[in-house]
């Protein structure tokens, strides 16, 4: 490809502050068509073709089989599974010509079962996998960052069919493998797989692969002491009281006009752990209050709550037929129009602050376990920042944030026993299949690695990926000397299998360079009058380690041998298959 | 792959009527999930990533550029090009959760457009094309035969932007050749280009490539004497009529309950091609009448009178507001509420029969050039087997029907004028490109491919589409000789690169052989205790043309050789590339 020819253009001003957009967006990857929707331009189809020829090769190691599902699906199969009433506004739901509910697809745990059902009837066909690289659609509210969090993507999605968990768990891990293979053939070997909350796929156990950076949009809870990682929406709050040997009694006291944590905290000179709070929600089926005390210094995890609801909840609004006093509600005493639960950061706590349920006052000397003797606590506190590791106990958690990247599930028997499922065990016993699924989005992976692989002046691609091996920069093609060596060396690279973008055009140095680093190809050949007078070409890499010359007449050899160099330090980071 | 872990089974009974659908359902390729929406099973999948990647490589040899483009699109870009409102309910319209307007793509001229805006902005970047295999949704209402008529399906769409009409005339003729070349490499060189109506794309020269089979849905009209083709939608239509030396007068007979051209013809003895037939339409839009006399002999078709009309039209369903008396309607003293148009097939005729615009009379004598002497004739009528041919003359012309697989349109500056794309040419003006476009479905493509080439036991697919090029059958695999042998050449096969399917399963070789016959391979080698009993292999291929022993050291270089003399009896069909 010359880059005369090449489709898009490239510009200098900064575009956007997230890093991969904007160098994604400068460099002529993508183009914005809508909210969340792009399309991708031939750098950008380039470089996802070598992400998915890498992710086929891995599906295809561990057995997987790759078929196609639909996009638009009868809405049947979704009523089946129960989804098409529990899942959110995410999900795009329409009426067909016909006036027959439609959706379409953002994961397709109900096609896979449709096409596996019936097909898959006696043991002996268990265990297996089947796969997909297609177009999927999630209305998302929060398009950003480029191809980051879009609505429209490419995902490759797997599921896996199991006739024992312990098949499942074992198959789970060979794709956990699979997984890291995948990133690290795609230059992210960072990767890193976090425990996770499985949402509203169902089944227990699931892990998400992030890829840390400060811009991503989960919040990844770590302990530098045991290794434990999880997302913030799974990992669990541990938090110890010690009940104060003195305990006060619980008495009213007047807070004036101060309503929040902090200010009546401060009024009354105690820390935020001091302190009792009250959250509210609604549910969203029937506006019913959800009202949760929890201690002053930790924040309620709305999915934690929805998963132990079983309910979707939001923040609540309207608090006016709630029976609560906004700003003094406390435990105590309390006749509120609301479920009320108490989360375990309360447990053997004492003397604390709380709501009086009366505007202008609060209570201290709050002592759950006396002031309350038959609560039952639920766990639904975010860990926090230097907290406890629910792992090994060390009070060594951190957090930071990432990008979602992949995921896998253990699914377990959720959509083979709604949608009637079944085969014959050795026995003869019609039982449901035990099920995984394992996602990851294409376009987010290209992302990741563009947030990983950069410097100021455009991507920096891995050699795996890159859409184009090498250029060759031709400085001066005016000059026939040089037109005939970049002519000749162009064609001797593409007869040889590389792939070279040759830019040919008559444009300042300057002018080609700083395209070519938006461009990212990790080898490039400068050939110039200058070169040529002195008899050589000039060799580098684009992430500057590596800046010489080369012989005229080696250059093929030399370049090919630079290609296995960089191909060999990728494939050192991939890990064994199991 | 062994057929023991392959997902899908195989089964004997006729499932439908349509072959490919037949033969594509029995040997587990395709599972239908919803009206006109299928699943791709293994088989099919590797089908189609083998067309696909031919299809690749050819719209690479043109020049073309992979690009992505988004399913679900913006209503505001189809709003720009007129195609909102003028594309019917085929067109999937809905809101997103914002309310915003959004269609799903099934073409993607608009977003090609958006793509290519504001970065090809001088006339150095021209001509250039881009292309994408993606995901197309059409909400047809008459799906069937498994792929042939889909609601969902993956197509090949490409579209071509030039400076002028005979830049892109040029490129059009390399895209036709390219597609001659995709056909044939995919097994149908007997796919036939005909001239076709440019419908809802715009523009004016296309061609359609049809695969011809009685089960088609297009209609063909063919010249013997001068190889002409078009689609019956596209074909002129010529009748000559010799006017009468003696004119007859006008006068009106009693034909009592006779309504029918038919009927009439009869009662008065005369042919339907003496007779002048009325024919009523009403605009979509408005319900306005649209009354269109012909000769008695000749259909009207419906497209024509649409592009002449410049807008959807459908059969007059209630015809009491239109003035009109059914059964009897002629051209002379009509006082009706309808516009009404005379096709030119009533040219020249003269002593015609018509309606008398009066229950149970009709008119004899009618003379169209005497009776309507200012009449303007527009061409509106369907070209007739048998009849004259519109390139040569000859009264040649024969109609066969044929699945479209493809299509190729000169679009004009359509798009790139309402959505206002320009670049600078060479005398520094901002004018508009040219375009074309250029699809192929995929999946119609596999199902013309089946039509072809099948027995009345499966598929038997071209070595260049097939899903496997070899499947071995080890008849007995309890026999240790038999079992040990089948492994060793799967293995090698496998190692050699070949794409190999091995049936080790403990079935009876009837059942065997049957499922090889749904899969298909082009090359089978049977291995059995009889076959090693005389020290060989049985090489056969799916079409029964080869059908020897070949010695298992020599195994693989047999089987490599066969692949070979397969694939050059492809190749020697594939016409030069322009």
């Amino acid at each position: 490809m010359k880059v005369s020819k090449l489709l898009g253009e490239r510009y200098k001003e900064r575009a956007y502050e997230i890093e991969s957009q904007n160098l994604m967006t400068r460099g002529g990857y993508i183009k914005q068509v809508g909210n969340g929707i792009y399309s991708l331009l031939p750098p950008a189809k380039r470089i996802a073709a070598k992400i998915e020829k890498i992710i086929r090769e891995e599906m295809d190691a561990i057995d997987g089989q790759e078929v196609l599902l639909p996009v638009a699906m009868p809405a049947d199969l979704w009523k089946l599974s129960g989804r098409f009433e529990s899942v959110g506004s995410e999900l795009l739901r329409f009426r067909d010509r016909g006036g027959a509910d439609m959706v379409l697809g953002m994961t397709h745990e109900e096609a896979a079962v449709h096409l596996a059902m019936n097909i898959a009837g006696t043991y002996q066909k268990y265990p297996f996998m089947i796969y997909q690289i297609q177009t999927k659609f999630r209305d998302e509210p929060r398009a950003r960052g480029g191809l980051i969090r879009v609505r429209e993507f490419t995902m490759k999605d797997a599921y896996s069919f199991h006739t024992s968990q312990a098949d499942l768990e074992a198959y789970y891990a060979r794709c956990h493998r699979a997984y890291e293979c995948i990133f690290a053939r795609a230059g992210l070997p960072e990767m890193v797989s976090v425990a996770s909350d499985s949402g509203m796929m169902g089944g227990k156990v699931s892990h998400e692969f992030m890829f840390l950076t400060p811009i991503g949009e989960d919040t990844i809870v770590l302990c530098d002491a045991c290794g434990y990682r999880a997302n913030i929406e799974a990992a669990d709050s541990v938090i110890h009281n010690e009940t104060p040997a003195a305990l006060e009694a619980l008495r009213e006291v007047e807070t004036f006009d101060k309503t929040s944590i902090e200010d009546v905290a401060t009024l009354l000179g105690v820390c935020p752990e001091q302190v009792c709070k009250a959250v509210v929600y609604q549910r969203n089926m029937d506006d019913r209050f959800v009202l949760v005390f929890c201690r002053g210094d930790v924040e309620v995890s709305e999915t934690k709550l929805r998963n132990f609801l079983k309910a979707e909840i939001h923040p609540a609004a309207d608090l006016s037929n709630a029976n609560l006093c906004v700003g003094s509600i406390g435990p105590a005493g309390l006749s509120a129009n609301a479920d009320i639960y108490y989360d375990a950061s309360l447990r053997d706590a004492g003397n604390l602050v709380c709501g009086a349920n009366r505007d202008g006052f609060h209570r201290m000397g709050f002592t759950p376990a006396r002031d309350l003797p038959n609560v039952a606590y639920i766990s639904v506190a975010e860990a926090k920042p230097g907290g406890i590791c629910p792992e090994c106990g060390a009070m060594a958690l951190r957090v930071e944030r990432g990008i979602e990247v992949g995921n896998i599930f253990q699914l377990g028997k959720r959509y083979t026993e709604t949608m009637g499922m079944t085969y014959d065990d050795e026995s003869g016993q019609r039982v449901h299949p035990t099920m995984g699924c394992y996602g990851i989005g294409v376009g987010r992976l290209m992302a990741s690695v563009c947030e990983a692989k950069h410097d100021a002046y455009g991507p920096i691609w891995p050699i795996t990926v890159a859409p184009w091996q090498v250029q060759i920069c031709a400085l001066r093609t005016d000059d026939p000397a040089v037109r005939t060596a970049a002519d000749a060396l162009y064609a001797e690279l593409q007869t040889a299998g590389v792939e070279v973008l040759f830019d040919d055009r008559a444009v300042s140095p300057g002018f080609m360079f700083s395209d070519a680093d938006l461009l990212g190809a990790p080898i490039r050949i400068i050939i110039s009058p200058k070169t040529m007078a002195r008899g050589a070409y000039e060799l580098t890499t684009r992430d500057k380690r590596i800046r010489e010359d080369i012989a005229p007449d080696n250059a093929l050899q030399s370049v090919l041998d630079l290609i296995a160099k960089l191909e060999m330090e990728i494939s050192a980071q991939v890990p064994d298959r199991i």
